[in-house]
């Protein structure tokens, strides 16, 4: 079993603001990117850390023209009382995230469901937290962007022409299971850096996950070039709606998005964010079976699912929980030791001190 | 190729209707359910046509008492603004959903997003139609249902505790390619009514589609009893959603629904249905790129997606919409001959004018 570190979360957290602030970005901004990569790493969620959040930053953000530190969030004027569209600016995406589901959250509260659309984004890395956020403070709640860059194919197609556009939606079911479900996942049968991870290690690609480079299935990641989408025509129904979302919120096309080499005067290469969250007593019709509230009810139908014989399954967000629970023992987040030393790079850039690896305990 | 008949869009629809009010259904009722079977077969829906409907409310609707003919609809009364919560009392599919469809459509006119969720409903039919509907009037839409049955194991289960539970999602592009994008499947890999058409055909199901009784995969449909979801855990976070939203709402336990003869005193065995319609110039930031309007963009978008090598590929709601330009072409609705001997007993039991065959023309 791999060897995990328990590194403070204050001390995470120091770090990581430190090395926002380097690069320009505010107080507050540092401090939303911090504690954003700390729920990642709390809920395991390894590849959308702060190591990645802040590689993402140099060559997609701050360093590239994607991600303006100190933009400011623009609400755009319009007559819709229950949703808001804003112009992002550019503005570092966990700052975005967190402010767009906080206002979701607001209008729910009022109108029974809220929606947010925001253009100009930049990546907001694991659209699960936003959700597993509001859904551990007892809402329903959705969010989809487009991906920084078009890597996957649609279907029957040759070319990427889609990001790997996720999906995230998290459900308040922690009176009734423990902890929220959470669906989150890509559209792509496996992302990128999962080929490349293949690739060093001698394995090969799962059938119907990528493409070479003339559009042929392979399973070899050497030859793997781009991305086929889950489920086949399903997959790409919900890889295509990214798209269209963004498209109608002020999207430009998916080949450009993120290649500020190619973008020519009046293109756009920003990604589109869209956020939606809805209040459970706005959809309860209160006539439960057996006399059961709401939360009852969710429990017995949870319940019944994993009955019958179905013990041993899964349910989405189980992991994370899991994940968060062995922190919680811990009293940190865990970091591998080849982590830990990508966390020194990050010191040295912020220059601050370097994390030793004996100052920190062994994860049970 | 399979040889159609072209019956008159006003003869399919009085017939259909007249059946409804025989069951007992208002004339309103009847014109709803009428009028949403043309829309099906229109579009090529064969498998959620009039027989179908027809034949789903004899077996576990108006028959079975999972629907009601004449019932109210009754709003449920909360402080939330832009969502409804309805009691169907087990009204007709077809009637609840186009009410609750032209609601959402209402709410997002004023709030730029509308919500209906429905309690005690009945079979719907065909998702697809519903959004369509909204999509071709300029407005996103999205619905969601439990489905009739429990055929579907969950991901590394053995015993079907999930419906088909689809999923639709209409937006309105027909100013930009012709006709609505509409998404629109069961989260299952295949329905129950394909596995007896394989069997019946002697064919193979595709693999991970179905498990035998021991919840063991197999391609036998001999063997094959429960059904998969598609995309592994990413299908079954899918099926599960409606399930959960179902539960929010008043639905009861998955195993129960629509098994009338095993429902006790104080259980449910009703469906739920869910609806959201988003206004696209509630979503808009108004800065498209290159001085485009909304429609403009989502035309460039999707032009630059079906670009690049891939002309060939189908966009999701192209073969409905090829199949009612062949129904425009032909003049009316096209049926197969096993389909108008099926109309005929349609016709016995509602004493009207059996169809003859000969009265109709072969479709081109």
């Amino acid at each position: 079993m791999e060897t995990f570190y328990v590194v403070p979360e204050e001390q995470h957290n120091a770090l990581v603001a430190a090395a926002y602030k380097k690069r320009g970005y505010s107080s507050q901004e540092a401090a939303a990117g911090a504690r954003f990569c700390a729920e990642a790493s709390r809920h395991g969620i390894r590849t959308h850390n702060a190591l990645k959040a802040l590689h993402l930053d140099h060559f997609l953000g701050s360093a590239a023209g994607g991600c303006v530190p100190k933009a400011k969030l623009e609400k755009i004027k319009t007559p819709f009382r229950a949703s808001q569209v804003w112009n992002a600016n550019r503005k570092l995406g966990q700052a975005t995230g967190y402010a767009a589901i906080e206002q979701a959250i607001k209008l729910a509260d009022k109108y029974g469901v809220g929606m947010v659309s925001v253009d100009n984004a930049f990546h907001y890395l694991w659209g699960g937290g936003y959700v597993m956020d509001a859904a551990k403070r007892g809402y329903i709640a959705y969010t989809n962007c487009t991906a920084a860059l078009a890597e996957v194919v649609p279907f029957g197609g040759k070319f990427p022409t889609l990001g790997t556009n996720p999906h995230s939606w998290g459900f308040p079911t922690t009176d009734a299971i423990g902890y929220p479900i959470v669906i989150d996942w890509a559209t792509s049968v496996v992302a990128m850096g999962r080929v490349q991870q293949l690739l060093r290690e001698g394995k090969q690609l799962p059938p119907n996950a990528a493409v070479d480079e003339n559009g042929a299935p392979t399973t070899d990641p050497a030859r793997a070039k781009y991305l086929i989408p889950f489920g086949a025509h399903k997959g790409y129904g919900l890889a295509l709606m990214n798209e269209i979302i963004g498209a109608f919120i002020g999207g430009s096309v998916p080949t450009l998005r993120n290649r500020w080499d190619k973008i020519t005067e009046g293109e756009k290469g920003t990604c589109a964010f869209f956020f939606q969250v809805w209040k459970p007593e706005a959809m309860s019709a209160g006539a439960f079976a057996k006399g059961r509230n709401q939360a009852q009810n969710v429990k017995a139908v949870i319940a019944d699912i994993l009955g019958h014989g179905n013990e041993g399954c899964m349910l989405p967000g189980q992991l994370e929980a899991q994940a968060a629970a062995r922190c919680a023992k811990n009293g940190g987040l865990l970091f591998s030791e080849a982590e830990i030393n990508a966390f020194n790079e990050i010191a040295a850039e912020a220059r601050k001190a370097r994390w030793k690896l004996n100052d920190f305990k062994v994860a049970e």
